[in-house]
């Protein structure tokens, strides 16, 4: 990724900004599962490396959207790319970035021009996902709709979070690994749960984490008025005069909200069981994610890397960063 | 374009949004040209469709994200999208419309995947100019940048307006109509000449122009700041108070900044002729641009194509929309 990152002009308007947050430290479970992916379906580490490091790019693309999206402060424990350069030169930054983020896969000689195109569709399709998602989220929010329930929950994250975190992931791997050749279906269903799990964990962490521990500010998904597993519980099981407070919360400019209702709407997450009903969701999503993997990895070859992936399961939602 | 752009959920949230500026009026220059350039290099409008619908695409999507980094209120005789949406939908409404963009050229069944490839590298190769190009524009502006002469304004439109606008197209034409057998070296040059030619005259308009007929804001440029040559030819000739106003003009807010300051920044533009000198400077671009045409389309085929390129000529720095 350095390679791909370290020369261009103009440095200080652009350049600069697009290193800014592969350099600061993150999980990097997107190539992770793609390298993995790759060698269970029978391919090297060394012809999956350039698909990896375009998904990390464009992760990074998209967490640079994302921050200035939800007027967030504070990614990877220091201050989002809008805070420091302005949204503008933050915007353009995204932009370029997710431009550059392609080359990888038109460079790699180790790839056939047929799984390259595939690749690239792949991509195109993940972005089309992911941006869908992030309408609904972002609309919601704007709306202020409050009327939502799991299921609802679950729409949103598989496109806002488990194509490009886990699905994609593992799908590109399987294209490289296999020539093209291997099922996806089986994969993008393991993929699925698996993103789901993630992002309630996210949820999670988002709720208790300390700013010091997750990177971001306190009550950052709560102050930011997401929607969130928690809230979702909490909108559809609160009744009377605690529904009306959240709803008022939530209806109130997001500059106004303080730390104290922020905790409030915590206490009440809390008194309905929603954070418990959360860690029992992902849970179960962990349950079908065990079913699903033993369906996908049937007939993987490469031992170490697919118990690698398997152990992610229990990392998704134990996870503390 | 409307095939493209037709389906897909959530509506309210994201196809509207994309849907909006491409259903405006639109001059519609660059694919034109690409389909031009393909029929003078032995190709049919058929097999350039895919790729000037690509083009197209993407510059909606530019215009997008240009419009909220410029903070401007109108496009093409209405509101911006951001101004009618908020900031956050469009920021990723211009994402999802980018990838959408690259879509065509996936499809076109008709260009083999040699060639396909080569066009997805162009594009990548534009987008990487042009936000290199805006970079520069906003950087020079959030740090009001004054030292600046007609040397920086050609870098500067050579990548934030050339490539995308006439150097690609001309280039993406070539390649489809040749098979990529077309020289592209005398080409890229004819689509400097012009483009520059063409960012001139849209300076031009934007001081000229009424918001009826350009379809944006009065003195829009001058009220952005932004870094048109007639500004640049002012900062480098202007002296005494009169320079100390116009820097002060570009230091203060941008929402602090009256009618009535940036008329008198126009007519300090009249005084200095820097209006006088931005009409030179394109007569002289045109003069070039013909030299190249000549040398770039000497063994061109399509003359009813050919002779449609070299009419651009004269129109770009004629044009009054």
């Amino acid at each position: 990724m350095e390679d791909f990152l370290e020369s261009g002009q103009p440095s200080k308007y652009l350049y600069d900004l697009i290193r800014d947050y592969p350099r600061r430290a993150g999980k990097g479970i997107r190539p992770a599962l793609l390298l993995a992916s790759c060698q269970a379906h029978g391919g090297s580490l060394r012809e999956a490396l350039g698909p990896a490091v375009a998904l990390e790019m464009l992760h990074n693309a998209f967490l640079i959207h994302d921050d200035l999206e939800d007027a967030s402060p504070r990614r990877r424990g220091a201050a989002t790319l809008h805070e420091v350069h302005g949204v503008a030169l933050a915007v353009n930054a995204g932009d370029a970035l997710a431009a550059l983020a392609l080359q990888p896969l038109m460079e790699s000689s180790l790839l056939g021009s047929r799984v390259s195109r595939r690749l690239i569709e792949e991509f195109l399709l993940m972005i089309r996902q992911t941006t869908e998602g992030q309408a609904l989220e972002l609309g919601w929010r704007r709306d202020n709709v409050v009327d939502l329930g799991p299921a609802d929950y679950l729409r949103l994250v598989v496109k806002k979070t488990c194509w490009y975190t886990t699905v994609a992931p593992l799908r590109l791997g399987a294209i490289v690994g296999s020539r093209d050749t291997a099922a996806l279906d089986a994969l993008s269903r393991f993929g699925l749960y698996l993103g789901i799990a993630f992002q309630i964990r996210d949820d999670l962490l988002s709720m208790l984490g300390s700013c010091e521990r997750h990177g971001k500010e306190a009550l950052g998904d709560i102050r930011e008025g997401k929607r969130t597993l928690m809230l979702i519980h909490l909108l559809a099981t609160a009744a009377g005069r605690d529904r009306v407070e959240v709803v008022d919360y939530l209806a109130s400019a997001e500059s106004e909200r303080t730390l104290v209702d922020g905790l409030r709407v915590l206490e009440l997450m809390e008194a309905y069981g929603s954070l418990a009903f959360a860690r029992e969701y992902a849970d179960g999503m962990m349950v079908a994610a065990c079913e699903a993997f033993d369906d996908a990895f049937a007939g993987a070859r490469g031992a170490a890397a697919t118990e690698f992936i398997r152990e992610l399961i229990p990392y998704v939602i134990t996870r503390t960063l």
